[in-house]
């Protein structure tokens, strides 16, 4: 009898591996080759997708280097890839103070416009300096880069929102393949058609169905937009000229790109065109899914039927100002639901009994939890598509950047309320979370939504896999490359062609009127002529 | 042992049935749900495609009923799917001059300009006259309407350029999914961007790199585009009226198609925007492979080392005038290789022994032996995705519809040489084989685009059936819909956003004129008086 069980475990164990096998060559062909990739990430809540991709990789048996600052937010080593830290001129104060001004952002009541708009350029601004500080540094490290060089990796992987990849990509001549919810100058370095009457702009909260108005602020702001570009990516050239012992743009720069992986879906982004080598792998972190620990999995279960509420502003606020936390947890003390809440600030004593503040929390295995009733969230993609995946309606407290479109998008869809964190109240919050959890139309609206963005030919992550294993393979993916990147503005839009055709038209009227007048002249005289004779 | 047998086999099944639905469920979610689709498909070379998907989808256990006419030239029953005839008021001989007339223009020498294109407007008013036949005959058929009505189909699948199975999805109210290469009136059915600066049109034989001359004449195209269109579809409109029991046009029933499966891809289309429900499945049949008969299978490995030669012309030309066939059997006869030709006319004496004509060419197993060095071919977009995808160089001989850009395009891609029929003789048909057997850089190009190709996430043949179930799951795409549907030309390209904004500016820009005026007024009637006083 243990002969039998031992042969049946080697069987089961041979035809597992085979089993194994024919999964993984139905998804991804050679895999029994593999490369060397180097990834250089942005830091924020962006590392999520890209170490998702690195973890993949290097599980998969690429050679896999991440490249990061010695300070960060929330780069860091993992299991499957090498990481090479270079040293940074600031000190982790900046980025505590970059943080901690977040939350302050959160403290603050509703601001005028101009106020907004100065808070948001000064804040941008910061933000651009330092990762102008970080790519000097990087640039600077010589024998990193040499190094870097002679691993002739097959491709690189980086946030082009953060160019400092982009530019060592250019720089090492390897193909690179970028990760990004999206840039204001996307639409130049893809080449892609963005036509403002359908497709609305960052920072509008503009549907796709527009009014006229709206079609004439979306108008103004593509107008714009060139100049955000550059404003944007503009203050990097000195550095990359320094860098590359050459003047080239970032957009230049940019649009070498091989492959784009856009971190959204239309379930949430409006349909608008793709090129060819833009992939959209919205919701790539909602596959990587880890069991709960005893004591969070305990809490959850014990919220009985009325589950629970998952609560979260993102990696760069984990934490706010007393007297708006008491509003959270004076509205929490009122309904029947347990909430989870990532809270790394001051614990007050009159935490309610129904609430667990945690100073990491595992958002993603919380939404996918049975349980999960509502989602609390600022609106960064990634919690958004988490939400989807797993069907959770949302009560929605946009902060910065992209954040305001994000929810808008969400509640056009309705499954899910806005909130403005500047004037909430208690009242507002009870009714908004009431709506949600209560009302019918919510929960079907989201679950409608979430079964079309989990329905799809191949997963997000294996799909963000396989492009970048296309360019490493394939040494980049040139049969995708668009010529409209040889074009300048006026001939893209065949503006020179439609002049040349004018002034044919032109020429020809003006030769037929010519012919008429002399004709006219002529006939004209010769009655003259004829009448006086 | 024999109880350690019957365990290691029951082992063996549990785990193998197990791992098969490993795979299932990786490629397909809710593989367990079945539907109903019908399927409208379109005589010639398009039926390949279309039979695929309908096989495909019969096979994993939905309803599938494919609705054909009595007379046709290849639609017919197939194994997963019931077929559904319809009476048509033309009896086989039509479809026999028709291919008689396409055998005919094979024996054509080269033709002026005008006569090329007063012949392909007559043959091309011909098959439009047959197309509107057959659709006035289904719709005649109210009992068979009646009868797919009662069916509650999930989907229709058809081929819009025959749009009678678009008509009937829109009178049905069931959503479609439309399966091309491409038609006149796709940019407007579809709202996909189509600058004409860098994307070729059809019958220019144009690349993506233009010359200005090249940009002149292909915006040109580009603006005869829609006439072309409504030539094509317009003639549909007062049947279709007459059927639906109201106006509309067939732009307006293209457009709310749930999902366009485009045969095409980018190792042979050159790259351009693509719409989120616009899906690329080039190269759907190179996977429906079937083994050699007996007979072929020893033909081919008799070839040794020089390997075969597969010549076809496609469904319509199956034959040629003996003068033709004669240059094609003498250079044959010149060569090493083994020559398969599909070839139903009159068999001459003097067939050279290394070449075996063939009544039905099992063309893709064919191209897919790995003796085939050489395929010589029309251009149809079947052919030479099998061509692509099994990486044999091409000699291509064009002759109608779309053939000449697609052979340009093959062109430009090095893999393969373009001769003409009309003037085709011995030495330049030996050069063209010659070349493609002969000069590596053919193959080389070949297999790295073959490489490229056949690198995918997923296959085109799973693709399209994803799409199709995906569209019977969810009732339609509706996610995937542009908001450019419900906007205007003038909307569209923002015209009347921008005439605003210059009314704006002219107002301005007067009323500051008019203020200047009155100020310089003012102070010149003040320097007046007091020149005066």
């Amino acid at each position: 009898m243990t002969l039998t069980m031992h042969l049946g475990v080697i069987i089961c164990l041979v035809v597992g591996v085979v089993c194994s096998a024919v999964v993984d060559q139905k998804l991804s062909r050679n895999s029994s080759w593999t490369g060397k990739l180097l990834v250089v990430p942005m830091d924020g809540s962006h590392w999520t997708g890209v170490k998702a991709v690195a973890e993949e990789m290097g599980r998969r048996g690429h050679t896999v280097i991440v490249v990061i600052p010695e300070i960060s937010m929330r780069l860091g080593p993992g299991k499957h890839y090498i990481t090479k830290k270079f040293p940074v001129q600031y000190k982790q104060d900046l980025i505590n103070q970059i943080m901690v001004e977040h939350v302050n952002e959160v403290a603050a009541s509703e601001q005028s416009l101009l106020k907004t708009v100065t808070s948001i350029m000064y804040r941008f601004g910061k933000i651009i300096d330092h990762f102008i500080s970080t790519s000097e540094s990087l640039f600077q490290e010589q024998e990193l880069i040499e190094f870097l060089r002679d691993q002739n990796f097959d491709a690189v992987l980086t946030n082009p929102a953060m160019p400092m990849g982009a530019i060592l990509a250019y720089n090492l001549s390897v193909p690179a393949v970028y990760m990004l919810r999206g840039i204001m100058c996307e639409s130049k370095a893809t080449a892609c058609p963005n036509p403002p009457s359908y497709i609305p702009r960052f920072f509008t909260q503009i549907s796709d169905r527009m009014t006229f108005s709206e079609r004439v602020i979306n108008t103004l702001v593509s107008l714009l937009e060139p100049l955000m570009c550059r404003l944007m990516l503009g203050s990097f050239e000195e550095m990359t000229s320094k860098f590359l012992h050459r003047d080239v743009s970032i957009t230049e720069i940019l649009s070498t790109a091989a492959v784009w992986l856009m971190r959204y879906d239309f379930t949430l982004e409006f349909p608008k065109p793709l090129m060819p080598n833009m992939i959209t792998i919205g919701g790539i972190n909602c596959e990587v899914k880890n069991p709960l620990t005893k004591e969070v999995e305990e809490f959850v279960n014990g919220s009985g039927e009325h589950g629970i509420v998952v609560f979260s502003l993102g990696s760069l606020v984990s934490s706010m100002p007393k007297e708006k936390a008491d509003i959270f947890f004076k509205a929490f003390s009122m309904i029947p639901q347990r909430v989870l809440w990532r809270y790394t600030g001051e614990i007050p004593n009159n935490v309610p009994e129904n609430v667990k503040l945690m100073k990491w929390l595992p958002q993603n295995d919380l939404l996918g939890h049975p349980k999960a009733r509502a989602f609390i969230t600022h609106g960064g993609t990634h919690g958004i598509y988490e939400g989807i995946c797993h069907g959770v309606p949302m009560v929605m407290l946009p902060l910065f950047g992209d954040q305001a479109d994000n929810v808008h998008r969400v509640a056009t869809r309705g499954v899910g309320v806005i909130l403005s964190i500047h004037d909430i109240t208690v009242e507002t919050l009870l009714d908004a979370l009431n709506s949600v959890i209560n009302n019918s139309s919510y929960k079907q609206k989201m679950q409608k939504l979430s079964a079309i963005h989990n329905d799809r030919p191949i997963q997000p992550l294996d799909l963000a896999v396989f492009w970048t294993e296309f360019v490493m393979r394939h040494k980049g993916a040139d049969h995708l490359r668009p010529a409209a990147h040889e074009l300048n503005w006026l001939q893209y839009h065949s503006l020179d062609v439609i002049g040349f055709m004018l002034l044919i038209v032109l020429i020809v009227t003006l030769a037929m009127l010519k012919c008429c007048s002399l004709c006219w002249r002529r006939c004209c005289r010769k009655t003259q002529k004829r009448k006086e004779d």
